[in-house]
């Protein structure tokens, strides 16, 4: 039995923001959400988010998560104060108290599974995160005898020369046996420089407490400023690329990519420099996408290549080719073997195999069935002003350049428009359809 | 009283470059003028340039500085000789002198500062600028006592094992009393490998001379070949970007952006992967500027968004959108509300509130009043061959797919052009305007 | 007298592909070809390529050098055992015997060179290839004494802790006395916890068996996985990218930028971020090429710029610029002073001196005389469904927005196309041509 407490009361001033810090968002999540979703693996009881500055909008941005409660802590008085607001939430629980930081978004679901585990296994009264820095700086240091055994926890500020050189150091994620913690918290004294409750007092009055050591130091990373949001992207890109190298995706440049973590690829796909890949977005094994590339909420198949394009909400069969220089904005399927070339537009729109729309064109709210040639500068006229209306092109039809289809419209199997056309009508199977001018010639018109 | 002489006159021959060195540009600016401007923080009685390889380019260059004075030296004999040719400029002057390197332009005007006012401050003879680096090869290495009096320097050549392991390295940019200097540039010997004048020597004559650390190592780098220019870029761009994120300004992949320092950013602007802002540009809270673009002399109000574009010389307004693949060349003001897409070049226009040029267009020389929107592919063809001439919009307007807008015109309120019309003459408010051939259609053409 | 052999049958599991590992390709070339080209310093008596995983597709790729023979080990026993199987090919030779790894592709030539030079000059029985790693975990340590001369190699696995403290690792790559390592190679013995047959032992038979330490420790790095394959190409890109900036080259934001090997630049050329240079492509002094530019097989001459475009296949004179959004498809001359706008494609295309295709435009099979102006919206008809047809333009010439060339067709000197006319016959010069319908207005269409 776990319940988990978030501290997500504070404001983050360094942010320089209107948003409180932990709504925030990494990679398309707010960073209070990221803290939930890192206890995944956890089977949790009760999920508490501890709220005070904008409390209101991190309850709205929370609204899709009927399992959250929230705690408000009006006054911002310390972690210890923080905890102290969820003692009535919690009257007569009989479990542990996962205690995690609304700002500190990095923690693997596998970390916090160890964490409470070795804290089940062995237990403990409380166990702590702990994690060795490359510069422990700022930090309180957590010096423990042998079986991670906890003796003592010393502020930074407090610690000799020989303890400072002890790099290991209190994460501020706990877990607690909560009824333990719940006849310590009243305890808590504010003898400090801050006047504030700390948490890490009552360590002192539990017993056993644990350290379990965090793998990635990278992990317990918080986030105060932009540097450090930034600096958390990175890792969490990090993360995300050397998985998917490991599963046989190729990347070229990989410090130029970034790949949300719900994209799902297959191996042999191949990645150019900067490539973005977003949302639900899946790619098959043989792919090309990049350089310059944005995919988002898209489904790309085998061997298809994207270079210098933007592609959203794309369903895109075998062997076509997009770009460079395409955007496809949305509610599209393009058949296999297509070709869809610079400066073209698409919306709306099913394509179906071989059909080619290869330059200087606008295809919106349109069916157009295989084997069709869309002649460059081609522009369905979708939009009367009020209503979206639509094309229709049946297979093995070719439009000429520069021509306008003004929907709604179908045109037949077979149909070839000439240049220069606004086709307003129907046209039938096999037909041509011409609309527009004889030339004329006035001779000597340049005469310098 | 503080006079600054800058050593121009090398040549930089690991360059690889008809350009004397240090006018090479950095982030906009050549390296000498950036040189200057590191004494902004100083008031200066005399900025004097020592110039020799391609001196006249050098001047040239700096022309649009009329307080820089220049002085030949004719010979390349070393840092002392260089200062020996300013004493007939500086006669009879009684401040103190700044020397500086014009290969050096990384070094912050708070530094500079520091190192005046100590110098003033202590009534030092000479203080000498010294950095700890990481990697001293090569350097004189600055001994001192306690109170950072300096008591040798010794070149690298001539360092022991032991005086190596000292990382305290002479920066080349001193402080010193003219009067006592001028008495000392005369006594230089060349009694050295290279037969060359040094500087340094006159270290020997004066007293008290004290040394004062630069806070960022980096800021002495002095700039040799293309890589060192490089990396003096990365480090430019690493002070600025930290500085926006300090200010509340969300960067992803960093590293993939550049910014100029010309360039005003509001809290909450959001910069995508390889987004570049140049010249005098600003950008107001709320906007999301990239992936994959640049933005060049350009205000940029609130809740703009920018994908994949080239914006240059640009007014944008309020809740704005441009892009993807949007091209704004300049002399523009667009309103507020209004969306530019794909493959639209915008050049010399006024374009009013909530209008929109979605695709595939070419706007120039146009005044486009509120609520007008172009049809894909409409073209302003501003251009006979000699002069460029107006089109005016009126508000409501709707243009239709490939139309032509054959300027001067005018098209009135609530205008409707047909698809595929060529407009070659002023139009009358809430017409239908149509310039097109009827549809005929040819049976049975494509018989296969 | 030399000769190699390239250990090359493994199949890579951890690449997670169907390719095997030596035909993954780094920056257009697969990892075995580069090792058969890291001994282009050396002058072979016989270049033999071990097979076996897919031993038929790796033949295939290598079908194109005719110099290699292929040995295939038809189980996977050990490098010893690999080098077994050449015995039959090698016998009764009487040079050295070269031994590389097919996955070790970032030797220099130059290494190679040193390795077989001090191999020949000391009349060594072998000499191995050393590297100092600063974290040599998993790798062999090589002991030697004075001169480099090798007393022992010892497994990491096997190694006490002061042994571990060696970082000086064998690289795997071998020059051998053939004579001697063919008479050593029967001894082996499959004694060690994987079975296999190590030709780490013949060093044990051999006498003198020197050290020979590469330049620079990644050298040496062995693919194995997508990440080490990703690692291998940025070695790569820091080594052509810091020659180049050694040449004179400027970069901007070099991390961003990608240069094949075969790329050819001259000083003062200026790289701006996000640029990629591929295949045979030269770049002469003063071309500024970026941001976000693809540049593939053309050659470019001085003074061009090029910015967010695609070029490929295309030759350009001085003074061309070039973008945003523009896309050279190949086949293309672009003379000198032109102006090639965006949103614009060209394919197979002659284009003279200061001709403009500036904006909206598809020219394809075209040839266009120098001072040609080509409207905004034109487009070069050339496809009729089956075949292409070419469009000629003379010189002076204008084209209208939104116009259309049907090719075949040829318009003379000073031809001026009225906009949006569609052209299907030939036009003579100085004449106008026109072929649009007249405008029509209906007044108060609009009513609301």
């Amino acid at each position: 039995m776990v319940a988990v407490a978030i501290l997500a009361a504070g404001r983050g001033t360094r942010m320089k923001s209107d948003l409180p810090k932990v709504l925030h968002t990494l990679s398309g999540r707010s960073l209070v959400e990221r803290v939930i979703d890192s206890c995944s693996l956890l089977d949790l009881d009760k999920q508490i988010v501890i709220i005070g500055y904008q409390g209101e909008k991190v309850k709205q941005a929370l609204s899709h998560r009927p399992d959250v409660e929230f705690v408000e802590q009006t006054e911002q008085l310390g972690t210890g104060h923080a905890l102290q607001q969820v003692m009535s939430s919690l009257q007569g629980y009989r479990g542990d108290l996962l205690v995690l930081n609304g700002d500190a978004p990095l923690l693997r679901p596998e970390t916090l599974q160890k964490l409470v585990e070795t804290h089940q296994a062995k237990q403990n009264a409380a166990t702590l995160l702990t994690a060795s820095l490359p510069n422990p700086q700022g930090y309180g240091r957590v010096f423990c005898n042998k079986d991670d055994l906890v003796s003592q926890i010393i502020e930074d500020r407090d610690c000799n020369i020989a303890q400072k050189q002890n790099r290991r150091v209190n994460a501020g994620i706990y877990c607690f046996n909560w009824e333990k913690l719940a006849e310590s918290l009243p305890k808590l004294s504010t003898n400090n420089d801050q006047k504030e409750y700390y948490l890490t007092e009552v360590v002192d009055y539990l017993s056993p407490v644990m350290a379990v050591d965090v793998e990635d130091y990278r992990e317990i990373n918080g986030i105060n400023d932009r540097q450090q949001l930034s600096a958390a992207y990175d890792v969490l890109q990090e993360r995300i690329k050397d998985n998917w190298m490991k599963a046989g995706v190729m990347m070229l440049n990989p410090d130029s990519i970034t790949i949300d973590e719900t994209v799902q690829l297959e191996p042999d796909v191949i990645l150019e420099p900067q490539t973005h890949l977003r949302g639900k977005t899946s790619i098959a094994t043989g792919s090309r996408i990049g350089p310059g590339s944005l995919v988002e909420d898209s489904t790309i198949s085998n061997n298809v290549t994207i270079a210098y394009s933007v592609v959203k909400g794309t369903e895109i069969s075998a062997n076509t080719t997009v770009g460079p220089y395409a955007h496809l904005r949305g509610d599209i399927k393009l058949g296999a073997g297509c070709r869809v070339g610079n400066f073209v537009e698409i919306k709306k729109a099913t394509i179906d195999d071989n059909t080619k729309v290869a330059h200087l064109s606008y295809i919106g709210n349109a069916a157009l069935a295989e084997n069709v040639n869309v002649g460059a500068g081609t522009i369905t006229a979708n939009y009367d002003g009020k209503n979206k209306h639509q094309t229709t092109i049946k297979k093995g039809t070719k439009t000429g350049a520069n021509s306008v289809l003004v929907a709604p419209v179908t045109l037949g199997e077979n149909v070839t428009v000439a240049a220069g056309s606004v086709v307003t009508q129907d046209v039938k199977d096999n037909a041509l359809v011409v609309a527009r001018s004889r030339q004329k010639e006035i001779p000597d018109w340049n005469q310098e």
